[in-house]
């Protein structure tokens, strides 16, 4: 019979399901928040994905429930594991995902290299710990941040005052001195099949990633190694099942550390749509699913995806999208169906070729015309 | 405001279309035959293609329409276009693919070579044509054939007694020599761009195609040369848009004639959603909406796709996917989300790499899992 696969949140990670759901003839159901989300058109149902009786209903209806994002509460997700439901990844995966405390004690817990850090429960704490690190360090709510938001960089207690206002320490890190930042996918199936894509360097912008180029150049052996161990040891230790992204800062002084995980398709994976045997998002229902994994070799030597950040307006949209066509006939574009705004991540585009300038060139080029 | 694309038909082939809709953001609407159709996911309307009412209400919802199949009456279509609907391609020369006489008399007239061809109105006229051709001939209905229905090869007028029982000629064709079936596939925009895919060597089993590799060997050169010049002058003659398929015989004395046209997706095409920088189907709405085209070359040395003729019990099916994709990680699966029976094209299989005898290999063992 048809396997079925349900995905909690209908964003664009969702949608862009679609395509291998139909491709290999699964079927795609969506839990989406909103009647016009991203992944609509295969929106089954619509509902709070905190609302225990939507989200217990929604899963009765499918072989699997994964996830668009990692926002659903952990306790709804073990009364789903205890009433048989597969969810995948689990809750106790997850919560390494949903909580960046809990992910930081843990990591440092199996000697995975993080930066110095600390769990701060009051502005004397805080303040204590950018003395000791250089008098600056990144803080981040535990919970709930994405994106940039919810992470700020201070050299003093004062300017995080606001977020001491209930009884959750934070997170306080060294502001670690990095030469880029690089991330590892992979997926990895709860029968224990793993399967890495080469690590990226992923390019950020007001903290928020802007351009990634796969494989990360001059990755090559050691580098490619080390992301690949790290990677491997979080998703078998945490009992990741699905797609796993570590996102790491290449230090100055030639380590690999743990930024960020996520456990779900990532903005650094969106290159192997066009870029890899497998994409990520076919390689995420194979993984939920406990299906074989697909192969991930690069298709080309070179793969460089830029993230629109939608600028231009609406009415000059469909006239924009044609130009990007006619300039740029390699480029694959990508759009999730989002209303464009300035800063929005309303979609990306991604080349591929034999030289890196180039291929560059061609990305930021079609990318260029969705601006303003 | 976001481009819409309407097709009428829930086959395969409109199924085949929601992927690249998805990813490049499009509004993709389809006029399903049933609610268990195919392309069931982006089903907006369930209609009659025959029904005037059904077609006329559902081409008022989208920018373009365009087709799953060659089936809609031409007078409908001539009333959409006549009520300011884009039609497309137009019924004008949506009539070459649908009646095989007109066809054949048209690409005659433009001196496209073709075989030896006549109109028989009588078992006598047609006796005489196969007297004339060596005692055997194929004979044609000329409208509603598909995938060797309607076809028969005869030695005499009386073994296609029962197909004169109205008052249309039949189409008789000479039994060509042939080496072997060459497709060629390309697509062509309103505004005259057109983008051809390089000349593909098709392999039919029982009147039906059963594989197909990309480029076809040997046609550097030459015989690509003159395949692209013989769709080239096809489609711009015949004022072709959206995608073009002309399945041509290579024969013994190294002509190329043409057999069939198809004006939609076809499954010569079905590689390139794999295999090349821009699928047939992609290709197919971007044509459709007289957007710029995509490029066509191809992703790597050699494509071969397999169509899976699915023999596999239902109950069956879900191991042999498993096992299909732990033994060929490399090769790409896609199913049409119907019901296998043996014969029944339920999907197909596509391989690429460097070396065709290995490219094949990888594609047929996938394929089999499926057989039985």
């Amino acid at each position: 019979m048809t396997l079925s696969v349900g995905v909690i949140g209908g964003g664009q990670l969702a949608r862009m399901m679609i395509p291998p759901a139909v491709e290999l003839g699964l079927e795609l159901k969506i839990l989406a928040e909103t009647p016009g989300s991203s992944a609509a058109l295969a929106a089954t149902a619509v509902g709070d994905y905190r609302d225990r009786d939507a989200v217990l209903a929604f899963a009765e209806t499918v072989d699997v429930v994964t996830f668009d994002h990692e926002h659903v509460p952990g306790e709804l997700l073990r009364e789903l594991v205890a009433r048989g439901v597969a969810v995948r990844p689990g809750p106790d995966a997850l919560l390494y995902a949903q909580d960046k405390l809990l992910m930081r004690a843990r990591l440092a817990e199996l000697g995975i290299p993080v930066p110095e850090w600390a769990a701060v429960a009051s502005l004397t704490e805080l303040d204590a710990f950018l003395e000791s690190h250089g008098g600056r360090g990144v803080v981040k709510t535990p919970r709930g941040g994405y994106d940039g938001k919810g992470v700020r960089v201070v050299a003093s207690a004062s300017e995080v005052a606001d977020w001491f206002d209930d009884d959750q320490p934070l997170l306080v890190e060294e502001l670690v001195e990095f030469r880029r930042e690089l991330s590892q996918v992979l997926a990895r199936r709860p029968s224990g099949e793993l399967a890495l894509w080469p690590v990226v360097e992923s390019i950020q912008r007001d903290g928020v990633c802007a351009e990634v180029i796969a494989p990360a150049p001059g990755s090559a052996g050691a580098i490619a190694d080390v992301a690949a161990d790290i990677a491997t040891s979080i998703a078998e230790n945490l009992g990741v099942t699905g797609v796993l992204a570590v996102e790491l800062f290449e230090t100055t002084d030639d380590r690999l550390l743990v930024n960020e995980l996520a456990m779900r398709p990532h903005n650094s994976g969106h290159w192997t749509i066009d870029g890899s045997t497998t994409s990520q998002f076919e390689q995420h229902l194979r993984a939920v699913l406990d299906l074989p994994l697909g192969a991930t070799g690069c298709r080309e030597p070179w793969s460089v995806m830029v993230n629109v950040l939608g600028g231009v307006a609406l009415d000059k949209f469909d006239h924009r999208f044609a130009l990007a066509m006619a300039d740029q006939p390699t480029v694959k574009l990508h759009f999730y169906g989002k209303e464009p705004r300035p800063g929005r991540k309303v979609g990306h585009v991604t080349a591929g070729g034999d030289v890196l300038d180039d291929v560059v060139f061609r990305a930021r080029a079609a990318a260029a015309f969705f601006e303003d």
